[in-house]
């Protein structure tokens, strides 16, 4: 019986070139050298470099300005400003929210992109509206990523009342994740806002990503607060710090203490590279036990005119502020933005090995090392055995 | 007449569309709007954005490693381990220097790059050859860009003798500029280093652009003494700091004293964005009316496996570093590597405007900020006229 499909002449991460990649109803079924199987459909990958899918860890798909004319950035230089901004912007744009999100999507496919964690902004300016946008993007997209939604309290929780029951609701409406901001720097009331949190998450059985900004001994406090309601409510490996920027200001002994605290609650970290503000130790967190994956954040959105929605680039950026030069550091990296990031959403079969879905992109380098120092144009990206993007272009379902 | 090349269904940077670029002997001789004149050769731009030339104003041509195979990175993470992996390697490398240059410059040309800064090694172990290479690769470019040449001491002045010779004879063999490293860390003479180079710049009527990856107050030591030398050589506008990593390791009101010196003295920094090293406040060194322009430093080379030579890129991580946002500032950005480079580079003329060179680049985006944000691959680049890439690649004169 020939293959569904089988690209040939394909380069693989161990070395081997002139391989080739049987697929068969969406999963790999076999990877080999010589002369390659037959098959309904031969893809010659002109000897380019085949990798498992990505992961964006962290992105705001509600937020994006992808799809609209420029957008000049419009917020005040302050986190509250911009969360006021939002309010008055993002209802009012030209384009809803699901058109705007779904732009962003197939950028993050053309980019070889498989695996999303957004939050979507649940405030009561908006309802429940930024939340159903995305849910209808990720419906759209199905054929061609995972999309996995946090209901993220842009504006606060306790702060804000009527916030908590519409969390509720969001849950109820489909997301997959409770969200929440710096408990103490936005809410002021940081026992309140994580009891409400947690009591949400194990009432809905959802794990947890929490953005934590807050700089220093502050964030480490709030820090502290969430491990310990993680311990308390049996949430271990299900909650997710996003940022953590407090990490990279402390002493290197209570970031020390703050790794192992982590890893003991199973506590993970998603960061972008921390743009202006410290970076948490990444090096550090990774020997200490704690899951390090990576996402862009926002994405030419009302936060940020910055971003491609490439995490290959994001990779080359973190690992230049990280100071990650060898190629076992780099391989390292690669993890943090593709099988780490996939583990820490929950993916339970992801790379690309026999048995596994053919989710996979392929690229013109050599190396993983390669793939992320120069961050070369996609050639083609396949979702389950799909081919869901070719030449740095979505190729509609 | 018909003019030489006719660029049509132009976007301007100030917001026009629709308009056209006329081009003669090189340069541009009209710009409007309404029908296009006619021209030998019209090309249809389809609403692309035209903006001038880049300029990378810190490179390293002679490390590179591109048209090589991948070369894992082998050096020690410290810059004396990197420098003595540098004698071992570069030597022996199955391409010489003048062909890695040529790779490397054709990359940044396709990306728009027109004005370069590069530091080629002067040192013990390789002689001239290194300077040598470089000057053989901008000889096979010049049709393409502008290549400038700093004569620089990697490896020390003063630490190793018939250092400062050989620096002379680079300069007699036709290096623009005389470089240096690190006074106080590497040479720890910097009396000894700075006299020596502030000689030679006056021997040779040539300036100056020193390597100062010294920490807070041993670089703002340095950074003192370069100043005194510049005011009492009369070397005013003639002086650049390369990286200047101490500005960010220093409090506001020795970085806002640091900036008013420099600027005094008409001493001009430019930046790769720190990497992990502290950004130096470029706001600030702005605001004091100091010459900040940018670089790509190491790209794909024995001190770094990062960088595809895309200056928009590079201005993409360095602004997303100082928080910058709004459309102003991105416009001040892209200054910095645009025409702000090419006047430190001593270019005397660049700008898409009538009479300049016709320098320039074109790209799918509607505005600056958006050529930024996104960095979308290049479409046209032209250099005096001249076609020298399209959608990416390099055009063989």
């Amino acid at each position: 019986m020939p293959h569904d499909l089988v690209l040939t002449n394909a380069r693989l991460a161990d070395g081997r070139s002139g391989a080739h990649v049987a697929i068969d109803g969406g999963r790999i079924t076999a990877i080999g050298e010589g002369t390659a199987p037959e098959a309904a459909t031969v893809i010659d990958l002109g000897g380019a470099l085949v990798l498992p899918g990505l992961t964006d860890g962290h992105m705001h798909l509600d937020k994006t300005l992808f799809g609209l004319p420029w957008w000049p950035h419009a917020a005040e230089p302050y986190r509250m400003s911009r969360i006021e901004t939002d309010a008055r912007v993002l209802p009012n744009l030209a384009l809803g929210t699901a058109a705007r999100a779904g732009e962003l999507i197939r950028r993050c496919v053309a980019h070889g992109t498989a695996h999303i964690r957004t939050h979507a902004d649940i405030r009561l300016e908006f309802g429940l509206a930024a939340l159903e946008g995305v849910l209808e993007a990720k419906a759209a997209h199905e054929q061609a990523c995972t999309v996995q939604v946090v209901a993220f309290p842009q504006a606060g929780v306790m702060r804000v009342p009527g916030t908590a029951e519409l969390l509720d609701a969001a849950m109820r409406a489909g997301a997959d994740l409770v969200g929440g901001i710096d408990p103490c720097e936005v809410d002021r009331d940081p026992k309140g806002q994580l009891d409400t949190l947690f009591a949400l998450a194990e009432r809905h059985g959802r794990g947890i990503d929490i953005h934590l900004h807050e700089p220093a001994e502050m964030g480490l406090f709030s820090l502290q607060e969430i491990c310990a309601r993680v311990r308390a409510h049996g949430m271990q490996g299900r909650v997710t710090i996003s940022h953590g920027f407090c990490l990279g200001g402390l002493a290197e002994s209570r970031q020390k203490a703050a790794a192992a605290m982590m890893a003991e609650v199973g506590v993970s970290l998603v960061t972008h590279g921390a743009g202006s503000a410290t970076l948490p130790p990444l090096g550090v967190l990774r020997e200490a036990g704690v899951q390090v994956f990576c996402g862009n954040d926002d994405v030419r959105d009302t936060w940020s005119p910055y971003g491609n929605a490439d995490m290959l680039e994001r990779a080359s950026i973190i690992g230049w502020r990280i100071d990650w030069r060898t190629d076992p550091l780099l391989a390292d990296l690669f993890g943090m933005v593709s099988s780490d990031g996939a583990r820490a959403l929950g993916i339970a079969e992801h790379g690309v090995d026999v048995g596994r879905p053919a989710t996979l992109f392929t690229l013109p380098a050599e190396t993983i090392a390669e793939a992320i120092g120069q961050h070369p144009p996609r050639r083609l990206v396949l979702f389950a055995g799909r081919v869901v993007a070719r030449d740095g272009a979505f190729v509609a379902g």
